[in-house]
């Protein structure tokens, strides 16, 4: 069933019985899907599932009478902000699009000396406004409650300063030399437990240095492995986040 | 380390001391990546792989010495296929690529009623062609020993006629009803153990008919859901090969 988010005021503490979608999403259920008078349709408020019937139309907006609360959870267990250095073209679109298929929290990009491209300053806001967006369709796609939020662009120094509050860091990283040793996924999921906070860093296609792991560690991140095989930039975090929810879930 | 597959015929059990490497591959080391003699790579011949180094070019190839074999094991414990309907746009191309590098052994493309596009007679060879050069790529990338053999497009009725040497038969199935009982990926898995042979099939866009899932039980599949959340039909292989690869590596 389809379902869309609605944009009510943060004070209405359930949906009034009835609601118009935005203008997006009417334009999607009247114009795309063809939908009649009586279809049903799911509407989120608030990360909360309400069954709803399209009861007509005004001025282009589709109007729904609100039926009843359905209850679903469909939120990963622990909370998982993934970080990621800047990749060319599409990656971090589909880094966005599917990490919210698998649960993800929240999107940080960081800048890293070795990304191969930069964001210019007037650009940077236009990249998140977009990454936010993909967010949201890929939320009502995947039948998610809640909208992973994309935050703006920080340095590494800049995060590093607001990491304190989560119980579990984790950073993707292979070393060739193999000098510390780092952890396998598995066991570094295991210092996790439900309910608590946790960041993933990974790099871009440039890898992390050296220096930025080490000023990780110096933050309590734990480094870990991702397996046998090397992933491509854009395919690691989608592989860390089903682990973590086939773990967790 | 950059990784090439040697091209020597089969009956060369161990690679002479020197190689040349494919036009391709020449071409990738010596005139994108600019190598200098006495550069070291990776060469795979037969699932394993090989220290050599760059002593030369001769008619436009690489040549190589073979200094040692080198002891690694990328491949996922348990031999998966992947077996999908037909998507749209570039979807099998992320898959066949993703799957790659999350450790698939083989790709089967068939085609299912509720599938939204159809590959003309003439035009399958060729789009099997680029499905096997993709899986070639990623396992270059992704320094696999072993590249995944992309089979030619079948039927659901002719491919289940070769399905019985699989020890573990799936079909990622979510049922708006709920009729039946659908095991997790968890409790699916849980029936696999290493060293067999599993299959798991998933619908394009479009998803499965109730008849084809019917047909697929009547041959041992068994259901499961991958999760909480809806994953679109090109995350839905990438999110199970992960989970497969955190459980049985």
């Amino acid at each position: 069933m389809q379902q869309y988010f609605l944009e009510l005021e943060a004070s209405a503490s359930i949906p009034p019985t009835l609601v118009s979608l935005s203008q997006g999403d009417s334009h999607h259920l009247l114009t795309v899907l063809r939908a009649r008078t009586g279809q049903e349709i799911y509407v989120v408020h608030q990360g909360q599932r309400y069954l709803a019937r399209l009861v007509g139309e005004r001025a282009g907006l589709a109007q729904l009478e609100v039926i009843q609360r359905i209850e679903v959870d469909t939120e990963l267990p622990i909370q998982v902000t993934i970080a990621c250095g800047l990749s060319k073209n599409d990656k971090l679109d589909t880094i966005v699009q599917k990490g919210t298929e698998c649960g993800m929290a929240s999107f940080q990009p960081v800048s890293l000396s070795r990304d191969v491209v930069r964001w210019k300053d007037g650009k940077s806001i236009q990249k998140i406004d977009r990454l936010q967006k993909i967010a949201q369709a890929a939320s009502q796609q995947s039948k998610r409650l809640v909208v992973p939020r994309v935050s703006s662009l920080k340095t590494l120094d800049q995060w590093l300063q607001s990491v304190d509050d989560y119980d579990l860091k984790l950073v993707a990283y292979e070393e060739e030399a193999k000098q510390t040793t780092s952890y396998s996924l598995r066991q570094a999921l295991s210092l996790g437990q439900k309910g608590q906070k946790m960041a993933i860093v990974f790099g871009s296609e440039g890898g992390l240095t050296q220096e930025e792991v080490d000023q990780l560690r110096a933050k309590g991140f734990i480094t870990c492995s991702l397996g046998r095989r090397i992933l491509r930039a854009e395919t690691a975090p989608i592989y860390a986040l089903a682990a973590i929810s086939y773990q967790f879930e």
